[in-house]
């Protein structure tokens, strides 16, 4: 167990040895990454994980047994080989993106020999939080190492024997390449993560992941900055000119292929004139299993369906589950007023074969994803080609939706001069000459 | 008066008026600018605008008289038709700069007919809250304006004759170019201001200026994201081989063309063997009337001057006035820990004729700014060619040291398919092409 009493300590730790994994070379922490990955494929490290592995999943078929943890969320524990070989794929792919870090950003000359530059660097110390999935150990240390980031995980308890071992094997490595592995550190339960809440001189970042209800309490316990999403209420709106299948394909997708995800649809909007592609849509969702609640257009035009009336409540509801409320709009404008009221800024999409449609849903609508005649699923940083992510972000401010490498980075701003002195510039002096350099 | 009631209509009205900023063109934008700077030195309107200021300056006067304000403050309410003419400069050059809003980030191919772009876009309402002078209405609506942005100005109330009658100028040139005047608006009191931190829906980011301890109460009383410094505790390090003459002349800087600045030095640490050179910086300082506090290297070092011994306190005051800690450190590395421990990661510099050591403190420090040979007082967005700076930040998030344009921006994830499914995509299924097009 972590003593809480250690956490600033632990965290003062990772910040000493944060500062030594920055000062790698790209193709040092490229090595790391692929020795990572290595690493999880080795016949011996991989059975000692996966040992790990069957002690948590013992635990948590006993525990489903007394009917205190879903079959869903014991399937989220396992790891395979399989499992592993996918994870080893990720950090060799992540380790194969292009180096970010110190990338020279501004280059400008402001006078004779007074050069200022703005050099990319890493945050700092990372708090990840994140859910039962021991996946993610290697995942968000990929990410920590990639952008010269230390990181202190705090896991599922679930899995807290598999991402001591994990943990475990990434400090091996790191030892084995001469870096302290304090840059990397494991909370074990929630007194050690609320400790780590309470570092605001250590800790540059918390990433939270989890329900909307859990991220709002971590943004509401700390000062520290928090990134992640305390709602992901997304839509799919079907305008007039919907095509009927493409409606119920991207629609079935965006529902049900992962109804838990945060870029899943919680509501269906439908234009008067989309009778067609609608009715296609919900026969579809019905056949899949999911609850549909409508508004009065809604459950007239599918009276075959026997769907509940919604109520006003439902329009702001993130379900996380098979159940979807449906709402008839008398214009793309309304749609766009809907959204405007109840999106949580995540994700929207809107189906149409009008490009103008497509064009003005994309100019209005304010959130961090908008997507034309594309599922909503597809907001997600691997699709998005970011290598990984650690999170999507609905806030606007350093990072918005899926969040990468480059959200774990900041800048400084570097100014070189021979005893230049800032007195010597200005109305009726010296003027600056601002002049970009090559990067 | 501004009705705190009226706060959230008004925050509402700003965010309509905002989206109507945000989708005129850029070239729309840069006449507007244009048209703003030639509204501030139109005769009449500058007349207007001059007798204003006189009754803000008689009140102030006043309240000098009567011990109420200092001459400073008094100072810097003024406004000269001089000042009109750098304003309406400023905002020409402000015109003139390369358009970032809607700049296109990433360009991705996912897949046949599936193409992701991220792209800027505003940030939506800006509270912004400033000191006395009346010249940062036109400045920040410039900053605003330029970046799409809708902005509610809080500034002192000294200056608030002065302040109304810029905003009413604005506002007619907003009006003679077809658009919702809303998207700048003065909060004229306090109680405006606290009703402007509670509007969490409507204002995306607020900019305070002013004391440290008064943008930490700010910070301290919203759930808006924060931009701003709450301290500017800067130091100078004069390496072992620092050049008397340089590091004289840059300390005298830092420290005294203008106290009050956040960028100005509060500290002044010296290498033990960096005798002479800091016995010349203390006797230039000593000149222009600083008070010095120092530890007993120092207080030893210039007995002739009679150095007050300086405490821990001292260590971490922002004295914003006259007034320098100085201490002795036996290494450079001595060096970066007191500035690790007390700097408020805003500016920091060294002088050193070593590039070993100015590449050493470069690597090291992690604060905004980091300078080599060059005062601290070049931290600013005018002086790093921003063309105007709202404000400088030291967090490390979204943006940090000085804020221009650029940090008043976020972007979108777009997304155009032609009726693409997340679930076709993944091992076994279909690859994502991930092929980067052009920008």
């Amino acid at each position: 167990m972590t003593e809480p009493n250690t956490i600033e300590s632990m965290a003062a730790a990772a910040r000493r040895a944060g500062k030594q994994l920055a000062a790698q070379t790209g193709q040092a922490r490229v090595a790391l990454l692929q020795a990572l990955a290595s690493a999880l494929e080795a016949p011996a490290r991989a059975a000692a994980l996966l040992e790990a592995n069957r002690a948590d999943l013992e635990a948590a078929n006993a525990a489903l047994a007394r009917g205190e943890l879903s079959p869903a969320l014991v399937a989220r524990v396992a790891l395979t080989e399989s499992k592993l070989a996918a994870l080893a794929d990720g950090l060799r792919q992540l380790a194969a993106m292009p180096e970010l870090l110190g990338a020279r950003q501004v280059h400008r000359e402001l006078d004779e020999g007074l050069v200022l530059e703005r050099v990319s660097c890493p945050l700092g110390v990372l708090g990840v939080v994140f859910e039962a999935r021991p996946d993610a150990v290697p995942q968000i240390t990929g990410l920590a190492l990639k952008s010269g980031n230390a990181v202190l995980l705090k896991g599922g308890s679930e899995a807290l024997r598999t991402n001591r071992a994990l943990v475990e094997l990434i400090h091996a490595v790191l030892g084995e390449h001469g870096l302290d592995p304090a840059c990397v550190g494991l909370l074990e339960d929630r007194a050690a993560f609320r400790g780590l809440l309470e570092c605001h001189a250590q800790v540059d970042l918390i990433i939270a992941r989890g329900s909307g209800r859990f991220v709002q309490l971590v943004m509401d316990s700390t000062k520290i900055p928090v990134l992640g999403h305390a709602e992901g209420l997304c839509h799919l709106y079907l305008h007039a000119d919907a095509e009927p299948l493409r409606g119920a394909a991207i629609a079935v997708d965006a529902k049900c292929s992962y109804p838990a995800a945060c870029n899943a649809i919680e509501t269906l909007l439908w234009h008067a004139e989309a009778r067609d592609a609608t009715r296609a849509a919900l026969a579809e969702l019905a056949v899949r299993g999911v609850e549909l609640r409508g508004d009065p257009a809604t459950v007239e035009l599918a009276q075959r369906l026997d769907i509940q009336p919604a109520t006003e409540e439902d329009w702001g509801t993130e379900y996380g589950e098979l159940i979807l409320a449906v709402r008839q709009v008398a214009s793309l404008d309304e749609a766009l007023a809907h959204i405007e009221r109840h999106g949580s800024r995540h994700t929207e999409a809107i189906v149409s074969t009008s490009e103008a449609a497509g064009e003005q849903f994309v100019r209005s609508v304010d959130a961090a994803c908008v997507f034309v005649n594309a599922s909503t699923r597809f907001a997600d940083g691997y699709r998005f080609g970011l290598g990984a992510e650690v999170g999507i972000a609905t806030g606007k401010l350093h990072a918005r939706g899926p969040v990468g490498v480059e959200g774990l980075l900041t800048y400084r701003w570097l100014l070189r001069g021979q005893g230049h002195i800032a007195s010597d510039y200005g109305p009726d002096k010296k003027p600056l000459r601002h002049r970009d350099l090559e990067n």
